[in-house]
């Protein structure tokens, strides 16, 4: 070490630079989805189904009426108006069930189940009450009329959500009427975050002048928990190869995941990767073709625990978060896919890509009055410009040995989680 | 009551439809903005500043490295190879602050301050060690080259987040750089939800013949979570008048806003209104010009606490709570725009509108390769068809008494929360 302290070798030789897309890939084959668990329906959003979603019941349930009004036979108002006998009343949660015959009406209320012998619904502006009962009805009606029919949303056994599915909102509304009130989902990774570098100072310390506060353990943070982690932040590691050993070590006894930032560099103070080389890890890539992001470490530490070793530059930490260990942590869920689903969109002014290296650059997004994505690149002071970056929603993708693509272009891109 | 159980004047009385921009509006005029509260940074994520964000320093803090190398001043490399005298090393936290003098070199490594003197960097690899105190530099560099420069992302004093935005995961990057161990947001507004409707039962139970299990509770308590409001969910109400009227009166006494669903139909189960009434709310609006969701009702408690209450259908629940009830629970906490931003997009099939109301349509989105957003209507049955509705993402928005919009035309959308 002394006498070459910036390993040189290890710093020129680009040739072991993966795709990004290799590097995702690796990611997906060497994550295992944690063990699946129960847990009540209200506490089910934003987790992911490790069984499938079943209907319990048709539904509707039964025939049920999409109206105020009185439920009646069509032929019986074929020329109006028409006076039926009013024999009873169907409410929500309170039907009517008897057959109702030729000449009769049963009044019926929005959500009500619909009578056997009656075929349609005449709404109540329609009608005019002659007495407690006698109805007028004012207006014909077709077969079917103001009718939801009972299995016609969805039929008893049939699959409506799929195991590897994101529970959203609208998802709670199925579960909660086919009756989960428990149901299986992925578990959530624990992940541990640590940053490294003995330039940090935490956030509420004064920096000496050669100091900056750390920001990347706060970013990592708030994109593991979007993406479903349950995260334990750790001390600050400094440059103590020992102690960031120790942290190292300990976090993965008890995590899924260990996520460092910065130290993945070339430099004497870079400690991580004799840390975890120390340690026993398995390295599978250390160095991807992507800007910014290059020196993106993926390992697995001896008890099983996966490490990512993220640059240390803020940009360069949110690009490769969601890249690599987003992709982890869903996967590790159960995520049908655990990858930021791709878009395209046209340009709003010139990109410039870089050699040898897939680009990530953060950019706005619209859309034009034409149904257009137009995505407005962020002027931006480079990897580690977290102010420039604060307003991306989106990252270009450049293809690598790409020179400048210019406004008007279509580029493909992937929206960043908020 | 009893001799004209249906209400039908106030069925008929369509003139008092508001359309759905007049009821926002409303919305936003009747919605007071909660007191600001202190934060810990760790739990920021999510909530709306009611501060601006300053950098409380240059950034970067000093001329800082973005390379491994050697710091020089570049009219000593002009010609190449070049012998320097190395005289120090700054690595990032630990600077070398002496005058580097003509014909020295500082080692340097990545995000360690530029030594005084030095005017560039020239990286390892494109450098030769010769011995502990001195290196050759194989290329020149031109001044500036991989230093970025102090202040260049920006200066002290500058405002970098405005009070009223939401606070992401790259915004904690910036309250953690910038100091903000704690940060004042608008207060989140305490909802309750309740559910009305004698044909509900709970999730755990099976329904009767004529019953259906509550899911709008959970519907809106995901919604109005995701919205970032604290939620309590009511036990089920039920059609009784004098239950639901000390229920809503309770839950008044401990919530910012009050929002039901179910029971605001004109049928003579409906009991909201007249609960409201009793217990003297002032109404602003009872019916909007909007489908699925006419029904829709906004007042406001003798103590202040708003109340909407949202039509029975869980489709209608998802679109009205997201228009109406969103944007209350997003002003409360001082959000800048509280209303889900429009965005346009083409049609992928026809949709039909409805007369004398805007309709929102559910839709799934795509971008084509084109860069064009496309909007795809899902296939649904009405506004009970939650199912139908579990693939949607967007609202796609028809104006009032337009007939059909056909494939490939523009349509303006909202995209839902997830």
């Amino acid at each position: 070490m002394k006498g070459n302290r910036f390993s040189i070798p290890d710093a020129i030789n680009d040739e072991s630079m993966i795709s990004v897309a290799e590097a995702i890939q690796i990611v997906r084959a060497q994550t295992r989805k944690l063990p699946a668990e129960p847990v009540s329906l209200e506490h089910a959003r934003g987790r992911f189904l490790a069984q499938d979603v079943v209907a319990d019941s048709d539904l509707p349930p039964f025939d049920r009426s999409q109206m105020d009004g009185y439920a009646v036979r069509a032929s019986d108002v074929d020329s109006v108006p028409a006076k039926l006998r009013v024999v009873g009343e169907s409410a929500a949660g309170r039907g009517w069930h008897n057959e109702m015959k030729q000449g009769e009406a049963v009044r019926i209320m929005t959500g009500a189940p619909v009578p056997p012998g009656a075929d349609s619904v005449q709404q109540v502006e329609l009608t005019r009450e002659l007495g407690p009962s006698e109805v007028e009805i004012v207006e014909s009606v077709t077969t079917g009329r103001s009718i939801v029919r009972r299995g016609s949303e969805i039929k008893a056994g049939q699959n409506v959500l799929s195991a590897g599915e994101r529970i959203g909102a609208a998802g709670m509304a199925v579960l909660a009427s086919f009756g989960y009130a428990e149901i299986i989902v992925g578990r959530q990774p624990r992940v541990a975050v640590l940053a490294t570098g003995s330039e940090l100072v935490a956030v509420d310390q004064k920096p000496d002048r050669d100091q900056i506060r750390d920001s990347n353990n706060f970013t990592i943070t708030a994109y593991a928990e979007l993406a479903g982690a349950i995260v334990e932040r750790l001390p600050l590691a400094g440059d103590d190869t020992k102690l960031l050993k120790r942290q190292i070590a300990e976090a993965a006894d008890r995590s899924d995941i260990v996520i460092t930032s910065g130290g993945v560099s070339v430099g004497v103070y870079d400690f991580t990767k004799p840390a975890l080389r120390e340690l026993g890890a398995e390295f599978f890539f250390e160095r991807v073709a992507l800007r910014p992001g290059k020196p993106t470490v993926f390992a697995r530490l001896p008890n099983g625990t996966l490490f990512f070793g993220l640059p240390g530059n803020p940009v360069s930490v949110s690009v490769t978060f969601n890249l690599f260990a987003r992709t982890a942590i869903l996967a590790m869920q159960g995520a049908t896919d655990p990858t930021l689903p791709l878009e395209w969109a046209v340009l709003a002014h010139n990109v410039k890509g870089a050699v040898e290296r897939e680009s990530y650059l953060p950019a706005e997004l619209s859309t034009s009055e034409e149904g257009i994505l137009e995505a407005t690149p962020l002027k931006w002071g480079g990897s580690s410009d977290f102010v420039g970056f604060v307003r991306a929603t989106s990252l270009i993708i450049v293809p690598r040995d790409t020179g400048i693509i210019e406004a008007g272009m279509r580029v493909k891109l992937v929206r960043l989680p908020v």
